[in-house]
């Protein structure tokens, strides 16, 4: 176990790989018949790239996929040779030197990329994506009979759900519908079709090989009504406080003073504001936590600090301790927010110091 | 100059040196009895702080703010030894060291503050912040009397407006009152007030420092009925097309499948997406740029991709051509996303490539 040493001003982010492969573990037993993948694209969703994917290649992940190729390129460094890692965005010409050099399989989304990776991919395999509907990468559905897939070697044909997280929008059975028509069109060729929420939409959906991102981090981001299955939480956030200070009837509190006392308040100062992640779309029901007690937020996110209520603890927090956030919290705040866990995730910023803890840390 | 090569695929942030130091000068030109300093937290507000500050310190700013003290040590790495290097969040305990070991000057919060740089210190220069109003960091106004600066080798009184942005809020002629006052208790202490938009509040609020973030980056965030100055845009996002689709009539785009087309449309596929910075809270106005013409965004905004509707262009754009966000468009984007311009550039994440332009690049 790496020990790092926390900055004691900076807010921190922990990281619990434990957790994480407890997730992972879950989607095994969740889709059993398939292979589970990992979609570490944006820096493993803001986790960290560099400890997240050892401690899944650890845990039996063999199969990854990226964004963009800089994101494979990093991905292989970290990982060795043997993974296979695939990229989402595919290639762009004069792109394949850099796929064949890092041993990056492009998902090819058009008919251009598939004539470029046929020229230039020295037989080297590649995914190939259908658009059954979400309407952004891929080749259309309505093109299938139109593919020339001669002198590929295409080893996994995929597509993707735009509405896994509404389980009954219509548009999951006709994706799915139209993707049991696109792999009869390659028959012998792996399959992937789900996403981390497209695994509960049954069996049905699940194909050879399921594409986990979300749900690693400890939710599947679904509809609220729909609650969240039993996943782990992977991140907190622990903003210090750097300064307690009496607010008086009347005081306001931040840039535009937006946020004025109707009583004597003690406050905290959390060095934690925008530019660390925390959403400017902060509303009434966002909060942190002290020690299992609420700490509302108030007036305006700065750039680096935010202002919080102590009225309701019992116990007073010093200067140096921490507010927490996110963790068994992530989709109240993210909704509190009108943001969704993924950006949340994906929105802390490097100036965060991100912490690990677990086993494979 | 520097070349960089720029990564087709990515998204890339040009930044544009010279426009950066022209908007330096327009501060000079604005506050001439004031010494210039430049805020560069957030990684010079997310354009790059290992660029941006040697263009400032060549165009001759010598006094320097951060939040941090990690954000000061890699600016003092930056600079060397010459300029002055403020830290805005003071010091906890056991951070002194930190500081001297790097020649930062902690600006001081509060009385705790005070006392642990009086021991620890060795002498040397500190800031002193009093708050008059924003009720942020800094020693309240009405504690003013009870300060004791014995022992403090205090070089620099400052305060922080709450409302530069709104000329007319009370507040901010509330806080130059107290501010009058604070500097008066320190004679012979150079004295500091304003933020970008509140050199604009008139000579009164300008003292003996401005503290310029912002502003530099070609935007004073003012209250839009305001209209701007005349800065010049520094930041210009250019989003790759990755693929171009034909959407038909009823076809949805996007996660939650929230845009229907009513019409075939011509229709590309950005790499640029949250996970990028490009706000989720995009809105009917929120438009990218090709060529002069407005670029509208389709559907929800994923982590890596947005779709854009090309129908308004007379002249269609090639896969691996770009479209541009923020540049002169930086306010009206911002507002159409429901942002401030701060987070705007804040949120520009380490996956979108830097690149810089100018003489100074």
């Amino acid at each position: 176990m790496t020990m790092v040493r926390p900055i004691p001003s900076l807010p921190q982010l922990h990281v619990d790989l434990d957790a994480l492969l407890e997730n992972f573990r879950w989607f095994e037993r969740q889709a059993p018949n398939s292979a589970i993948s990992c979609a570490l694209k944006a820096n493993a969703y803001g986790l960290g790239i560099k400890k997240v994917a050892p401690a899944l290649q650890a845990a039996g992940c063999d199969i990854f996929f990226v964004a963009h190729i800089c994101e494979g390129e990093e991905l292989r460094e970290i990982l060795g040779k043997n993974p296979i890692i695939y990229v989402l965005h595919g290639l762009l010409t004069h792109e394949a030197e850099t796929l064949l050099n890092h041993d990056l399989r492009p998902v090819l989304n058009t008919h251009q990329q598939m004539d470029v990776w046929r020229k230039q991919g020295k037989g080297q395999p590649a995914a190939l994506h259908i658009d059954t509907g979400i309407n952004r990468l891929g080749i259309a559905f309505d093109e299938l009979e139109t593919i020339n897939s001669s002198d590929l070697n295409l080893c996994l044909i995929m597509s993707h759900l735009a509405c896994a997280a509404e389980p009954a929008h219509p548009l999951n059975a006709q994706q799915l519908q139209r993707f049991t028509k696109v792999i009869q069109h390659f028959p012998g060729i792996a399959a992937s079709f789900c996403n981390s929420a497209g695994t509960l939409l049954g069996s049905e959906y699940q194909f050879d090989l399921a594409r986990i991102g979300i749900g690693l981090f400890g939710t599947l981001a679904l509809e609220a009504e729909l609650g969240t299955p039993t996943m782990t939480p992977v991140a907190r956030l622990l903003a210090p406080i750097v300064q307690l200070k009496t607010l008086h009837k009347g005081q306001q509190v931040g840039y535009g003073a937006t946020f004025e006392a109707d009583r004597t308040m003690q406050v905290a100062v959390l060095a934690y504001g925008y530019a660390d992640g925390l959403p400017r779309t902060i509303g009434p029901d966002t909060k942190g936590w002290f020690k299992g007690a609420s700490v509302p937020l108030l007036g305006r996110v700065s750039m680096d600090l935010i202002v919080v209520d102590l009225s309701q603890l019992d116990q007073q927090p010093q200067v140096g301790e921490h507010i927490e956030f996110m963790g068994h919290d992530l989709e109240p705040f993210a909704d509190s927010c009108g943001a969704e866990p993924y950006e949340i995730l994906t929105s802390i910023s490097p100036r965060v110091q991100r912490i690990y803890q677990g086993e494979a840390a």
